[in-house]
């Protein structure tokens, strides 16, 4: 049962470095003199370490990285120099000390709670505090090399668990019985246990298996296929539904190796497939086939989902494309990284021009109410002359 | 492979109106008047589903609940009468035209971003929010029968994944792939598929499975016992370490049905444990033994803890309670229910009198540094005349 892993890599100085410097960047350019930044998703990508602790940015001098807990773990991991602290009262002091108060503060407004904001506005003594998520936000977009690598490792955790697919999935077994077998496959490949997705109310499982009329329910989840789940009190995920023959088993599984998220979606079959999923099936297949063929650096993501929704239409699927009725979403595709639901998102709604290094989830779905659902999610990483993909499992149901 | 699983109950709609109720009598004694609930659980506890919306209660007038997503599950799912929306926007006519925008209006300050709040002081067209949280965490405090119902069958499936361990720990296996196996184990008895813990930062795994030196690695989480994990991006939870002889397995599980969430903790050994453990765990056993016999309803948090800790000192064993060195917690419990975090808190730091339905962790556990951890983690539920356990796991140590 033991099986290969390979102890994840710790984030390069280099890396951390030109990260911090893109922020200070990006603060200049807002007015902002002070990050205050306490997401410990924002302090892994700044530090290299998850440690429990405060990142101070600024803008003149650069970082000051206040660690409460593991002081011990946290100077193993970050090429940063650490101030070990037993409170957060005693980072006032500290910055004081370094004439660090002064000018415009800012904090990570999509994801800090309203007490911790009014707390720090408390302990720093500052009035008011300015919003530092859409520099984060866009200073994660474009990838490194290093992350790629990262992504490509969590990549091979997914083909592992789409490999192992084909011996669990069988006639009569439950959503969660293939759930739970696939999980442990996953984590036994040294999947790292959970998936983030930032903001309020975002949860995520690891997979979701889901099969006919269990695909086609709508959750509050902004995702085309979310599962109906064990109790209404999660109401996403894996069933107690069983596989019957001729109808698609949606596999769609995040690897997650060293913080970085895959996210693909294959379809299973017992069987010959019914008539309704086939034509549905291919056209997914060739909107990503084409998408291969012609995105890349400088494509207007607009465009891309432009071209997917002529497919659909030519087909005359729209109505069933990316969900059904209130359960249809706008997008074809989201941006991934540390957390699932990065930038860029491919929509109509937002233009958004591809750059070499972004990466994201592309997830043409198609929802039959009643009867089922079929579709494939591939991740790509934006390339000067193409998209690259991150794993290597063919797009093709596979009959077992 | 296929097993039993009941389908959960919905929440009965008695229980809805005395949870409202009880919130309603709490905004009155704190002269709020609009509750504006944002979070899931939240909407969870209080409405019956998990469905995207809006919960606004006006202590004067009651719940007015607002649904995006997916209206047809929360109409299914709650006995309240639903509004439907298509955007939060619409919210702010609905409310002005039953004259309810008048007066103070709150909100979850502990888990609503900064950017959230700012929109929904914005759309209501208020200055300012209070803070809801004190409230809501307070009236959560003491569960219903129908909430130790759940927690019942939430521990059942502990016991199931206890059991198994039996089968899964040996000498050489790798600490995630026992997680793999018991993680599975317990989705194919129901479990709900991920924990919830409350506020900022706050991440959590089903199952840790730690053994010697990884036991005794401290992380930033506020535990005794956190694991290495398989990634520094993570931080917790199983390793690739392999058990050895005489040194204790830690499987420390949280189960989760229906929302509720239990947390136990079993020490596994191959072979005769080494003697450094075997007082610690002696002491561990006592100190749940003789809390069972003293404490119940009326008894002070604070005197549960003290009993603790005078047994511990008896056995000159403070230096490794509840972790070693940085890593020490201060607390010997923590309270239960749709998150991990809930109160009460059994610490020295905050008294507070236990009542007939708060329901609690309690886990007395040792850390050794560069050798291991031993402990044992039981949950209670407290009654009149005593403490009811919800699992019935002996609490030795396994001997595989």
């Amino acid at each position: 049962m033991l099986k290969t892993l390979n102890i994840p890599d710790l984030t390069p100085k280099e890396e951390i470095t030109a990260r911090i410097d893109k922020l200070r960047k990006g603060m200049v350019e807002k007015g902002i003199e002070l990050a205050v930044i306490l997401q410990n998703v924002d302090i892994f990508y700044f530090t290299g370490t998850l440690q429990r602790g405060v990142l101070v940015v600024s803008a003149e001098q650069g970082p000051q990285f206040f660690v409460e807990k593991s002081v011990y773990r946290a100077g193993m991991e970050t090429p940063l120099d650490i101030i070990p602290i037993k409170r957060d009262k005693e980072v006032k002091d500290l910055l004081a000390e370094k004439k660090m108060l002064h000018g415009r503060c800012a904090m990570e407004f999509d994801v800090v709670p309203v007490a911790i904001c009014e707390r720090w506005k408390s302990l720093l003594g500052k009035d008011r505090m300015e919003d530092l998520s859409p520099i984060i936000r866009d200073g994660r977009l474009v990838k490194s090399e290093f992350e790629v690598a990262q992504f490509r490792k969590s990549g091979e955790i997914v083909e592992r668990v789409f490999e192992k697919a084909k011996d669990i999935i069988k006639e009569g077994i439950r959503e969660i019985d293939i759930e739970a077998e696939l999980v442990a496959e996953g984590r036994k490949w040294g999947h790292q246990g959970f998936l983030r997705m930032r903001g309020l109310n975002q949860e995520m499982m690891n997979l979701y298996v889901t099969h006919g009329y269990s695909t086609t329910i709508t959750s509050g989840a902004d995702v085309p296929i979310s599962g109906i789940g064990v109790t209404h009190a999660i109401a996403q995920g894996a069933s107690v539904n069983t596989v019957k023959r001729g109808i698609p088993v949606i596999v769609d599984y995040g690897g997650g190796y060293n913080g970085y998220i895959t996210d693909e979606t294959r379809a299973y079959a017992v069987g010959p497939l019914k008539d309704l999923f086939q034509k549905p099936f291919e056209v997914a297949r060739d909107i990503i086939n084409e998408t291969m063929d012609t995105a890349k650096e400088g494509t207007d993501a607009t465009e891309v989902f432009g071209r997917a929704m002529d497919r659909v239409k030519t087909a005359g699927l729209e109505e069933h494309f990316m969900g059904h009725g209130e359960g249809q979403v706008s997008f074809i595709g989201h941006g991934l990284g540390l957390e699932i639901n990065e930038l860029p998102v491919i929509t109509p709604r937002h233009r958004m021009i591809l750059k070499e290094g972004m990466v994201f989830a592309f997830e043409p779905k198609f929802i039959f109410p009643g009867e089922g659902a079929v579709g494939i999610e591939v991740d790509f990483v934006v390339r000067k002359n193409g998209l690259e993909r991150l794993t290597k499992t063919p797009l093709d149901i596979v009959y077992v």
